[in-house]
């Protein structure tokens, strides 16, 4: 009997695993428009921590999925991630020059280019995830999943909402609210389609996965808010200091420091109550709440 | 036995009914984020030509596919289309103000609203598509096609190219590949969508479909090139003379008018040929060919 790697160990492993799926499920640069092909290699690969593809991963060893049907649905979740982030950046909406350390898509490039960079890296997330060996129709719910995960009910909802309250006083609820679409939506759609790689779920075990993706994600929002008040841009890899500079709503801006440290406590052990039912199997989803809340970048 | 209606009322009612499908399949303007949905609805509803819907519904008549799942089908490619619309028109792209003879996306709005506008409505396509009742692998088929069609070997890498072209003089097979995937790969997936919505498709009809496709495909492309050249801003509904003005190549720089207009009547009669293996159920694709090079907007 083998031993169990470490938290670390896995995590280092699904990390380098990751990166060779995303370049396996990008078009080759060496194809024609080789200067997107590029960005896009650019925009996705060598970066980040991949805390979606962790949890994909986490969730998947749930029910023992196979490796290759969880690197295809975590390469999926990261496009539409990456993509997110490229759109972000440009001038007309965050207008970021720093991202991962290395200068942003639209400066790299050129704004039209990163325009089409995020479009074709949300095509392409959607070619993968229907490109599986699933069951079909099990194939297709994920794929609808993804879909309404990234719209204008989800992740483009969320976007739209943050900016609809720059210079705003949110409540805690519209604050949550906001985030549960912006960032939330991406980190459910990541437990659930790992787990869907899996096997079908019935509705108990959808409900504790939710609960799970509900609290983990919202702790990873309050730990990011905590981490850009605090924080340095060197650490962060990306501009610290952003959000009370461009007057946007916060945790921190909201409930103090202190007070939203508590709360990511809190919020991790809600997340481990929801994976009671799953025993031993959790193991590395419970890993990952503690590392979203204890994270330093 | 019913008469059956002319083109004209074919392409009326498909019309008509493809509004109230778009309608239906986007989220309703009432939902939270209002002004995102307003905007989506805005980019969508009410305008345009409906091209590809009524070639995914013209081919659908080949086999006698369920008008339900075709106007899903079409609502899927129209979005699509108008996303790619939306972002084309911005700043760092085309900077057009006028689309449809109204003010474009980021006008009426702002840039942000038109970038997630565009995000949030290639999501809502694979969403509508992948909610369909066809048969689990035959629509998840549909959908990989579609986010192919859409992706950097398809539409999204065909404005690259056309990026990439600006100033430079293209050959003639430089000018046919880049509108082969800018315009030609959304056009060629109406036609197969359409028909994978009746059945399954063995490789003469996928064969045949393609051939009418792409002889269509350019056609609309070369027409699209003469009326630029030729047709006032009122007609168009957008700005005429902007390819001139923008240094762009087209077939027109290339061949100049009278040849132009002839290679579009020569890949009409193209497409005629490729259709007939279907005899009398292609006819609106037939139609739709010739409504393609005789269209003065």
């Amino acid at each position: 009997m083998t031993t169990m790697p470490s938290f670390d160990q896995w995590m280092k492993a699904v990390q380098a695993e990751m990166e060779d799926a995303l370049l396996r499920h990008l078009p080759a640069t060496q194809q024609i428009p080789v200067r997107l092909h590029e960005a896009m290699h650019y925009a996705v690969l060598d970066g980040g921590k991949r805390v979606r593809p962790l949890l994909v991963h986490a969730a998947g060893a749930l029910f023992d999925a196979d490796a290759r049907e969880l690197q295809r649905a975590a390469a999926a979740v990261e496009m539409i991630h990456a993509y997110s982030l490229v759109h972000d950046d440009m001038p007309c909406m965050d207008d970021d020059a720093l991202r991962r350390g290395k200068p942003t898509v639209h400066v790299q490039y050129d704004e039209a280019c990163a325009l089409l960079v995020g479009d074709a890296l949300q095509s392409q997330a959607f070619d993968v995830l229907s490109s599986g060996n699933l069951p079909p129709e099990r194939q297709l719910a994920m794929v609808r999943l993804l879909a309404q995960a990234s719209g204008s009910l989800g992740m483009c909802g969320g976007q739209a909402i943050d900016l609809d309250s720059v210079g705003l006083q949110l409540t805690l609820e519209e604050l949550e609210r906001m985030h549960q679409l912006k960032t939330g939506a991406l980190l459910r759609v990541s437990v659930l389609l790992g787990a869907l790689a899996g096997k079908a779920l019935n509705d108990d075990e959808t409900a504790a996965l939710d609960a799970y993706a509900a609290a983990t994600g919202l702790a990873f929002q309050v730990v990011d808010d905590v981490l850009d008040a605090t924080a340095d841009s060197a650490t962060l890899g990306k501009t610290a200091g952003k959000d009370a500079a461009d007057n946007k709503p916060t945790y921190v801006s909201i409930l103090g420091l202190e007070q939203s440290r508590a709360l990511a406590e809190q919020l991790c052990v809600d997340a481990h109550r929801a994976l009671q039912p799953f025993g031993e199997k959790a193991r590395r989803l419970r890993e990952l709440a503690d590392l979203i809340v204890q994270r330093k970048a």
